[in-house]
């Protein structure tokens, strides 16, 4: 068997607390449990090697490449470490923004060779609390500037896992690296292997191997794994062929390559997309290769970049289809937000900008919302990663943007998806808002700027298609809700008419601080009751965080908005003038079973629209 | 207006967390937020005083005498402090009992001639650890054994207020003395209205007044304190007349008494209870003027007696009709306990013996059931208060306890309320059983003994009679729940019978820790939804402390049951064969919308009631 010779076997006991958790759908999981998971579903999988940019920009887009190759739901990603820690705060930085921003589970990778055991304590440690769950244990190459009486406190690999393991018991899983065709000069290959199995014994959960180009040395290389009694998940380690350049490079210290790839790429060497074509079928036939012969996954070093391995996946038929969702919003992979259960409503729709903003929290609400929590949201300004992109419609309709009515229709054909961006969303409307557009359509077009909503859900199956969350066997609710900017001129008449409505709550604000409300405590607006579970309540609208969401909400009419108007043009102007002069409003109806919020929006369409 | 001239104006900001408290229905509240809204509302109330008794005896009836006391819905009870503090262990442990166990707002009074500031400190510091939010602040008298050089670094009452508030601020609500005749020879009447006047100033909320006997006296009292610009509740002290003894005693050092009164007294001095009848129509006299006066509440020094001032109450035809509950379970008054809004549901028939075990809890979970908190369950034989009663169908029934049938069939009658009290109950079944009434006699009557259960509820409204909690305007849920325990010859073909029913979730134990569960998690089994707040769940099954509750529930077969019949005699042996060989299983029907426990329980009944 070349997966493993017991599946299962080497998965690690977890002994922090699990409670509150969704059965099958936790996403905080130790690398070697989701490989021995999809070793035992015999789904083949793959995993993504990235390396830290050397500029600001290149990490921005980085970012924004890892997010989209997310969608292939690799089964990990990993990112590398420079020779003595050369590159490590920003590893560090890399693997806790990919471990909190998306769902994808992250390993980092940690040499040895030159560090000190106090550093690696102190290393270790950072890596805990930044909620990195996954090291690959490497011994690394000796720093350039190296003195030559420098004496080691780490000088093989084996030392960090047994000093990871010694330190933190099973808290970290540990892969290792191998080499199909042997390493060191000074060892055989036998020799070589049984280092291999010594880290294995040490501690490792399982192997990934340097570059294999060639899929029989690979194949003999688990053979004689297996043999001398490794039974780890062995990961074959494969480098896409990009371009010419970055393959005669790497092909000088990688492993044997078959002379017919180097001859092909040779010959193609001045056509970049050829050998981009190329590439990906040299790499589809390998993986088909490898999956046939019962090798389990493999690992894509991917040079941070993106065609050829997506291309690959595509070739292969890779099924990219959603898992259902654990919760409404996605899990962010940070073992340090483990327990996390709860979100405000407000930055549902940008939750990158929440994520950064609440990247460096202690704790994340478990079951309720503490008020004491809002006062630590960071400044999303802090962060590129929440910047919004730029709004699409400024460039298509400068000419338009004179009147207020100008910003309703961008508003209204952003619900429509004809105006495919604005700052106030990282994405599209979500599917669950088919159901509500034609009055969120009318709202916007009659000046109700809607950043937000969800329409009432009483008790529908948890494995629904648009409303369903945490897996089958469940009910699911939600509270409809919706939330707008209003021009200043219509909040008294809208007061009013939320008077006759004594199931609703809301808070209205304007950026100078102008507010109005009828509730001061935190409100469930979803939540869902399962089988031998507490009640989860994913979803609340709670006024403190309303403060936070408010001034980024009204900040994006001048930034990026507004700035890109040339000052005292008319376009600047308007925006200006809404920023200065709208109300921030959200509205609950809190009767889930017979309340009629979008009735209640068409009511005030008809009131008040006409009148303006 | 003798009521107080700003209702409202003194009562204080609350600086500690409301959070997850419902809105009108918050029980832990300072006596004088509780007075000021009965003011509003126009709702007379009356207040009771208790003293510590001498025996340990004495202390458990008191603490029944209390509880019953309680059904009138005191606005307050206070428990007194002897001279010097001679009684403070025993009064802490009593006011910190009643505030756990009961609903019942309590004041601990709190002499001061005689203490030292830093015992002060000290005692200020407990009362607040044990969750006693208010205090009754006095001068007192002289200890007896006191030397005559003492330096008394508290001389006067005022001072103690002031130092409450300078070490606490607002957390203590303090109540202050006042003598409606004058108290010291060395002042005039006019002074000590001053003094008066000077306590409320430094921070009292409202005002007990010493024995009143004579209406024209207090009216007259209350009056001049409205004249000097004493504004806060002021109540008068009313002493029921319950015996001569008594009477006599107390009418020596009391300030006036109608010479009708005395006279009367002296006159029925032979007949104890013409004097009690007497004393009713004293006191319900008394006390309508009063409130036709316009005076808002009363105090009644009980003297640690019932009947006069219960009697008086029915004279007065006080409503003792039940509040709408804030939550399905009896809320604690104690500050400490403000945040509880989550219990296991295993001692739903045993609240008492539920906070005896948890009364040394430092917190208490709010929102979700933390697993942590389970091995924090203390033993219910450290309470008397958790003792069960003895379970009265041993008397009765005697002679027919000789096999498991004749146990069956006291269970079946506790079910039909023809045996009043099994030692697994505080009391009778609770209302909303009336539902399922008809599946317990039939389970009980085959064998399996029930403990507890719930029936099913999708979403009734809040306020519902039956199921209702919480106020108006919300939903509430309840999975289905049944226990009991079962002969273990049972278990296999119960388990059987459970495989059918995916959506059951079940944990089964015998004395002997076998146990079957499919089931690890807490389940949240009563929940509500309430506009503009958090899912509240305040009763759960929780896996961990169904091994504690486990412990207790088998040990009620022993003690008191099977203690009571003869060593070696049928009915011990027969109970002690039930305590080894039966398992105690619970059950829930987790599909709240489409389940059938009990079409499920009358499947088990035809299986294998009739197979035994």
């Amino acid at each position: 068997d070349r997966c493993c010779r017991e599946v299962g076997a080497r998965e690690r006991t977890y002994t922090h607390s699990q409670r509150g958790r969704l059965g099958e759908t936790r996403t905080n999981l130790k690398i070697i449990k989701k490989i021995n998971q999809a070793i035992e579903k015999k789904t083949p999988f793959y995993s993504f090697e990235y390396f830290p940019p050397k500029t600001p920009d290149g990490l921005s887009n980085l970012y924004d490449r890892i997010a989209r190759m997310g969608e292939w739901h690799p089964i990990f990603v990993d990112i590398t470490w420079g020779a003595g820690g050369s590159t490590a705060g920003l590893s560090f930085d890399i693997a806790k923004t990919i471990q909190n921003l998306t769902g994808l589970e992250t390993m980092m990778h940690l040499t040895c060779l030159g560090m000190g055991r106090e550093e690696m304590v102190q290393v270790l440690a950072t890596t805990r609390q930044k909620g990195i769950q996954n090291i690959l244990a490497l011994r690394g190459d000796p720093p350039r500037d190296r003195s030559p009486e420098t004496v080691d406190e780490f000088r093989y690999a084996i030392e960090l896992v047994r000093f990871i393991r010694e330190l933190h018991g099973d808290f970290f899983g540990i892969c290792v690296a191998a080499y199909p065709e042997g390493h060191s000069k000074d060892n055989s290959y036998e020799q070589e292997l049984s280092f291999l199995k010594e880290k294995v014994d040490a501690g490792a959960d399982f192997i990934v191997t340097q570059l294999v180009f060639d899929v029989d040395i690979f194949l003999r290389f688990l053979d004689d794994c297996r043999h001398v009694g490794i039974d780890c998940p062995i990961l074959p380690g494969l480098m896409p062929i990009h371009n010419y350049r970055s393959f005669s490079q790497i092909s000088r210290f990688a492993a044997s390559i078959p002379k017919a790839i180097v001859e092909q790429v040779e010959r193609l060497k001045d056509d970049d997309q050829s050998i981009k074509d190329y590439g990906v079928e040299v790499l589809s036939q390998m993986v088909r290769r490898l999956y046939d012969e019962g090798v389990p996954g493999v690992h894509f070093y991917t040079l941070n970049l993106e065609q050829v391995v997506t291309r690959t996946l595509q070739c292969l038929h890779v099924n990219t289809e959603k898992q259902p969702r654990a919760l409404p919003w996605e899990r962010s992979a940070s073992a340090r937000r483990e327990g996390e259960d709860v979100r405000p409503i407000f930055w549902s729709n940008r939750p990158k900008s929440y994520l950064a903003r609440t990247m460096d929290w202690d704790e994340f609400p478990n079951g309720r919302w503490g008020d004491s929590r809002s006062p630590a949201f960071g400044e999303p300004s802090d962060y590129y990663l929440a910047r919004p992109q730029v709004a699409p419609a400024s460039a298509s309709h400068e000419a338009e943007l004179r009147t207020e009515k100008d910003v309703f229709e961008i508003f209204t054909r952003f619900c429509l998806g004809v105006v495919r961006a604005l700052p106030w969303f990282e994405g599209s409307l979500a599917l669950e808002s088919d159901l509500i557009r034609s009055h969120l359509v009318s709202l916007n077009r009659h000046g109700f700027l809607t950043l937000n909503s969800q329409p009432m859900v009483n008790g529908a199956p948890s494995d629904d298609a648009v409303f369903g969350w945490g897996g089958s066997g469940g009910y699911v609710y939600q509270k409809a809700y919706v939330e707008f900017f209003v021009s200043g001129r219509r909040i008294e008449a809208l007061l009013e008419a939320l008077k006759t409505r004594p199931s609703m709550t809301y808070q209205a604000i304007d950026a100078q601080n102008h507010s109005f409300t009828n509730c001061s405590q935190v409100n469930a607006v979803t939540w869902g009751v399962f089988p031998g579970r507490e009640i989860i309540q994913p979803t609340v609208v709670d006024p403190v965080s309303f403060q936070v969401w408010k001034d980024e909400a009204f900040s994006y009419w001048l930034r990026p908005w507004a700035e890109q108007y040339p000052e005292q043009s008319e376009a600047r102007m308007l925006l200006q003038h809404i920023h200065d002069n709208y109300f921030l409003v959200n509205i609950v109806e809190n009767d889930f079973v017979k309340g009629d919020l979008w009735g209640f929006c068409e009511q005030l369409v008809a009131q008040m629209g006409a009148s303006d």
